[in-house]
């Protein structure tokens, strides 16, 4: 039985809360935050408490707050010869070197409150000072999901920035997109199998070769009728240096 | 029993012949294409032939073709009294308007030649010059797909112009994305849920209200340490603009 404390109450505390508390081999001995009224959700199933200095015994610490307070969280803790790891993606593994035996536990993935995750699809990613932690992660990765990888520092940051790319701006394309449709009464929910079917694209082609549009095809009449009908200068910009971009990426074979 | 006769060999006409030589109530009369090789395709299955000046006896003609060969392709037929179509998002009905019934049957996805597409989840477009061809186009849609929708062409041009953002552009998001861990030795299908959880989102989110990340945060030291990780220049670019219009879009609620 792996004990497990939890730090923190935001979304990736709730959602790791709710996998963990469903996993077989796994007990949460606590969750512990400042925030009283986000502990209050969980006092129902664990005990909660305010106070990071005084904590109860667990084989595992779980800080899980914005990536700003873990260097906070982390001073306030006086437990000794424990595993304390955090959950962010960009954060090095140092930032916990205070302690003796520190690691990284970062599920890849994105956490709105309201959507329920299936956790057993999150990839997690895993990093440890010693080995015997590093199977301790590797392990509860492995209670709560399918995919577990070994990933450093450096490559988890590497993977963090990726994400920005994949998630956060493909989610603010997918707003321009809205707009657009918005602002010539169009319904955006007749885009969403195409929005579907592109990510799925991947699974079976690299997005290199799976790219078409007017500026793979070197298209300049579309591009050129496309960049008129842009109202706004902004999604203009992001048009031109978009095409222009894939342009360059597939330059030489022109 | 609805008629068709299939004017082209490509992508969009295969995917569409696949489809609809399985649907109940629809027969397809042949198939013409100037591409021989690309002909003997569909051989086995209806007639084909090569010569646009002399088609079988069909209710509508379908020009599947790219869109700078819709126009070449018009001026071929000859048939009188029946309706001809398009399949195109950018291009007007008014491209076909030397016939007497015209209108649009545009089906909505991305088309590639290896992907097997689901036709039912297939958004149809369709627009018609009189509306007794539209009510065959939306009969001839609703045999095929679960969504029909009736476009005229300027709103059918702000979708196509829509779809590039969220399918084209975001597709080479995820290529940058790639090209990020291919750099940094990470495996992309780590990415891969995030990827589908990101496109799943607009399905119960608004992509205005469920933008993450750091631009959406206005975290100034996660983007200045992400444009220092990124070394294609061209990349850099793209994540300063998208960080940039991101800011713009909740400028006001700073």
């Amino acid at each position: 039985m792996i004990k497990l404390s939890i730090l923190g109450t935001g979304n990736v505390a709730t959602h790791l809360f709710k996998a963990l508390l469903q996993t077989d081999g796994v007990k949460i001995v606590e969750v512990v935050g400042r925030n009283e009224e986000a502990l209050s959700k969980f006092a129902a199933q664990v005990p909660t408490s305010s106070d990071f200095s005084v904590l109860a015994d667990a084989d595992m610490y779980i800080i899980a707050v914005s990536d700003n307070s873990i260097n906070t969280v982390s001073e306030l803790l006086t437990v000794k010869d424990r595993l304390i790891v955090h959950t962010s993606g960009s954060t090095p593994m140092e930032e916990l070197s205070r302690h003796e035996r520190t690691g990284v536990f970062y599920p890849l993935q994105t956490f709105s409150s309201s959507n329920p995750v299936d956790f057993s699809k999150v990839p997690i990613c895993v990093e440890a000072k010693n080995e015997e932690d590093l199977n301790l992660l590797k392990e509860l990765g492995a209670r709560v999901s399918e995919s577990v990888y070994e990933i450093g520092t450096e490559e988890r940051r590497s993977l963090h920035l990726a994400a920005v790319f994949v998630n956060n701006f493909t989610n603010h394309l997918y707003h321009i997109g809205a707009q657009i449709c918005k602002e010539n009464e169009v319904p955006f929910k007749v885009l969403a199998p195409l929005i579907q079917e592109t990510a799925k694209k991947i699974e079976t082609l690299s997005p290199y070769d799976g790219q078409t549009g007017p500026a793979r095809r070197n298209d300049s009449k579309t591009i050129t009728k496309h960049l008129e009908q842009i109202k706004n200068p902004e999604f203009k910009t992001v048009y031109e240096l978009l095409s222009k971009s894939i342009q360059t990426t597939y330059g030489k074979e022109l």
